[in-house]
């Protein structure tokens, strides 16, 4: 007998979860009818794409599909686009489903029953009221970054120049609301495109990193000739007579603003969920327990969820990618009959700044020493520098490594890098460390690989480890 | 009361050994004296730097030295260049030295007494006879790279066009002999200095990888212009009427060579131990415990000695910087009072070729499928191909990712990797995660770094690992 699996939402944990039930029911001999639902036109796209689409790395959105609705259905995905879920009745075990925007050929309201409920919501980015006209449009020229619209209505935007919309004047000064990922990764875009940028942040740049390691992305966006100004909250905007945003007004600073993008961080999309009585955490975002479920029949997995941190087990909310995707995996496999676990979020993340004569790296993984403290446990912090290859090898770039131990255990508990070509995928070595509780001293006795166009002999990931050990 | 620690040899191994026993000695209130006696006339140098600077990657062989003999001295080192040791009286814990090459200044012979022994002696490059003149010089034209005089003389012989020797003949077709590391470096440094490169090697190229990595690499090379010759032995040469080579003879095949480099791989220098009657092993190298002790008083580190697989244990012999440092280090501790085991060899090694229009980077980590069946386990194993950035970004460059897991375990044995930009240092993934014994599932599942221009959303280890993980 066939069971009928609905999903909500066609990105990355509502698709993988769909695959993986599929590879998973088989081996099982269920036979599972799926059936997701999205509210957009598009499924599987990459949202960390959209940026490098912005400045241009990337030519044509499309490119940014991983699988298109083709891809989904020839699996044997019953994709329904352009279908909003707007009730949920749990104990029915029915949702009603409405068309959204594009749907307009489709019948005004239908009612679909299911065994088996997947929540894959996923997260909208956070807009501040100013951003926003009355109507609740964007003010023209200011925008947030999280889907292929808005990717294109970017591009849009930046040609405003060529005479496509009602401005006028051309598109010179840019302001990014924002200093984290997304911040950055905009400020990359618009400078590689030649606008004179601003970057406004409410703390320091890249906020979840180490202060020290924050103040040298600071300089390094400084030193491609945008204009940083922290500790600041933007108030509101002024707007031209053509409708247009023309400035910014954050606290004593007014800064001229032609685009204004937003980097301000997401919150789950979980109306749904809410409606229909499924608890929410701090953060707003869903609870599922490591096998991805939040109550008998219910999943749910990527952005609309809280994570676990692996150390420590406290809910976070981290909406990226890699976690919608493995959770959506392990969702997958439970709901049809396997048994995986997530493994909780160490707060991996990378990005880098590549424009105006400047290359940056940054990547992060495990607590900051902040969040050390958070944990209970007495860490012991270091940062040391050293170099991407050999220092006499022309691919040398200076590397910044800021490690943290547990000074009782001696076990590894995060790092960060800041540094040139090279240094961002280094991040690994101590992700990979802290994942399976390795102690610095585990790290700088590993044998790593060497060759003077990669690294010094000690690679710098253990050479922080190494110091770090030698203090314990 | 000082101790007298006599190290013989100033390279990686001798020279991390004489600084770590003063730190380690320093903390356990040992005040040691410490004497390292090196027969040429460099300390500490790069030998891994060498077919960068006859590239011209480094321009001056100077910046190869990582501390100069005033370094060592200023830290408090008795440092003796142009000492060779030539005899070792075990029982009487002394050592005669004799001046070599360029001491002329010095005594004809002294004898130094010890209380602690440190054998650093390293490798020579292994030399067929074809190589050498009835005098034992090197045939004009032909050399290995080993030592700087290696590299400065390497460097002379590309400029004998200049006219700087007797030979009149321009040099424009150079031959390596062997496919290994060092070979692979010599081709690169040979093309980009405009030469006709032919590289012959008794096996497949690379021979350390699996034999469908190596055809990759061997692809590789042929796409930037090298002749590849593989599964022949080179027999002898034709020398010219100038009294350089002019000919490499193997099989059936003769290629025009004006220079012939040697990459056939080192042996340990062990002829002080040999001669006092320390034993050796299967590779004629010393056989240090854990500790990098190999007799009571008696230690030694690096190059001239043999180490233990991390996995099964067996014996090894891997000469590389990586593994003379750390040995190093956990000699000088042991010997100065304090404890430190060193972890084994997984045969991590990493290296590029980089030339001709062509960018490839090749890594290795953990024993090969072949290796694998040594070990008397059942090892499963996977070769996939992905990317180094997401599909879309103008960044991605292809990778092939080879793993192998022990089917019973699980556990991640060995991994390889062969792609264009930023395939080597991947390795370090595996590396991390096999030294500590990870599962494919543990590597599968880490919060590892993605962002589109350094990765695709699972990165192309956990990629290899997860199908790997599939499987079993």
């Amino acid at each position: 007998m066939s069971e009928r699996v609905l999903v909500v939402g066609a990105d990355a944990a509502g698709m993988s979860a769909a695959h993986q039930a599929l590879r998973e029911g088989r081996r099982h001999s269920r036979t599972l009818e799926i059936v997701v639902l999205e509210r957009t036109a598009h499924t599987s796209y990459s949202a960390c794409g959209l940026p490098y689409w912005v400045a241009g790395d990337v030519v044509d959105g499309a490119a940014l599909v991983a699988r298109t609705a083709q891809d989904h259905r020839a699996a044997g995905i019953d994709l329904r686009l352009g279908a909003e879920a707007v009730g949920l009745d749990l104990p029915g075990r029915r949702v009603l489903v409405r068309p959204a925007g594009s749907g307009a050929g489709r019948p005004r309201e239908e009612v679909i029953e299911f065994d088996h409920l997947v929540l894959a919501t996923g997260s909208a980015p956070r807009v501040p009221d100013w951003a926003l006209t009355p109507d609740g449009d964007w003010v023209p020229g200011v925008r947030a970054i999280k889907t292929l619209d808005d990717g294109q209505a970017w591009l849009d935007l930046l040609q405003a120049r060529a005479g496509r919309s009602s401005r006028r004047r051309p598109i010179e000064h840019a302001v990014v609301v924002g200093g984290g990922y997304i911040g950055l990764e905009m400020a990359e875009a618009f400078v590689r495109r030649g606008l004179r940028t601003t970057l406004v942040t409410r703390r320091e740049v890249m906020g979840t990193m180490e202060p020290e390691l924050g103040r040298m992305i600071h300089a390094s966006l400084e030193a491609a000739g945008v204009e940083v100004v922290c500790g600041e909250d933007v108030d509101g905007l002024d707007i031209g007579d053509d409708g247009w945003v023309s400035c910014v007004r954050a606290g004593p600073h007014a800064f001229d603003g032609d685009v204004v993008a937003l980097g301000l961080g997401a919150v789950p999309q979980t109306a749904l969920a809410l409606q229909a009585g499924l608890p929410l955490g701090e953060f707003d975002g869903l609870l599922p327990d490591d096998r991805q479920m939040v109550a008998d029949g219910v999943w749910a997995a990527g952005d609309c969820c809280e994570s676990r941190a692996r150390l420590g087990g406290m809910r976070v909310y981290v909406p990226l990618g890699t976690h919608a995707n493995k959770q959506g995996r392990v969702l997958g496999t439970n709901l049809a009959g396997g048994t995986a676990r997530f493994g909780g979020v160490l707060g991996t993340a990378i990005t880098r700044f590549v424009a105006g004569g400047v290359h940056v790296e940054v990547a992060r993984t495990g607590p900051t020493s902040e969040q050390v403290r958070e944990l209970g446990v007495t860490g012991v912090s270091l940062l040391t520098r050293s170099t991407t290859a050999s220092g006499y090898m022309p691919e040398a770039a200076e590397i910044a490594v800021w490690v943290t131990a547990d000074a009782s255990s001696c076990r590894l508990l995060g790092a960060q890098v800041v540094g040139g070509p090279g240094t961002g995928k280094r991040i690994d070595t101590a992700a990979g460390a802290i994942w399976l509780g390795a102690t610095v001293d585990d790290v700088a006795d590993a044998d790593l690989s060497y060759s003077p166009p990669f690294s010094p002999v000690w690679d710098p990931i253990q050479i922080a480890c190494r110091r770090l050990a030698d203090r314990l």
